[in-house]
């Protein structure tokens, strides 16, 4: 099953800069080869959904092992059985539709 | 690695009525021993990550076998090593605040 | 324009306890006559949509006098117009599809 | 208060393609001068908390006027009092880490 999702991890007790553990997810996430798009509030990817929820239980424990004593993860995940689309074919349908 | 999470499962091109749908996947909780506790947005539930993440997939394949073509959730995970803490927990050190 | 809303509200820069923050939300939501019904991840609301945004910005507003330098909220907003709906409809509403 | 906030914005009763109603949000967004950035699972924008909120507030007015009779959007806001920050920042913070 296809998954794509769009995850914001905030980890908790090590101050106000968060960039070096969402950094730390990113390169987890690209180790996972599920090519992560990083934008201001979380990071989208797609792939099987075992790799990626999976690839989230490794973030949660390497910031675990660097450290961070507490994470709050949202995570919004999307699956559908009616047809492939990829997050490009999302972003381009609500283009065209602007274009019009 | 325990987690505490609080799913909020919504099925797309099924008309307005998800209560069914809601049903069928505290039904998966259920079955997978997480206890669910059904609030108006969503379920909270805890175990073990695995447990948690596994039985999501489950109700998600669960929905699509009923029918829905299309599902959007959105997820609240949070994890913690400094110390064990369960969802009466929290709820009891808001409500101890609060009455003081 | 009526809004149900699950609010979850993250303070960050101030610890692991989150307790007390929380608790000051939901006095904030209290005196904005929101009947606000904590759950572990959040806490669900109901009223008229300015009065939902308006208490939340409050509680932001209170936390940062309180000393909280960064705040990272999770919010689930629900409309509709199909029908009147509360929370309490909605929760009896899944529980009725569970019965059967 | 300034507001960066990630909208995902789920149109219910509609069908499966949601892209017109997320233009047409996006151009409610553009109109409020709330420069938003669409994402494969959101849009990010940043303004005055009551711009921020406000315009969200006429989409789902909008969404309603165009025949959407059910709508469940999901935001994470962040607002901080330490120093100024854009979502530019955010993200070239997170990618300076990642170059090390």
């Amino acid at each position: 099953m296809k998954l794509i999702a769009d995850i914001s991890i905030i980890p908790l007790g090590v101050g106000l800069s968060l960039s070096t553990y969402v950094a730390a997810c990113e390169q987890v996430f690209r180790e996972a080869g599920l090519e992560p798009r990083l934008h201001p509030n979380g990071t989208n990817v797609e792939g099987d959904w075992d790799a990626v929820t999976g690839a989230l239980k490794t973030c949660h424990e390497k910031l675990h092992s660097m450290g961070v004593p507490r994470i709050a993860t949202n995570v919004r995940l999307g699956t559908r059985t009616d047809r492939e689309a990829s997050m490009e074919d999302k972003i381009a349908s609500v283009k065209e539709k602007m274009e019009r």
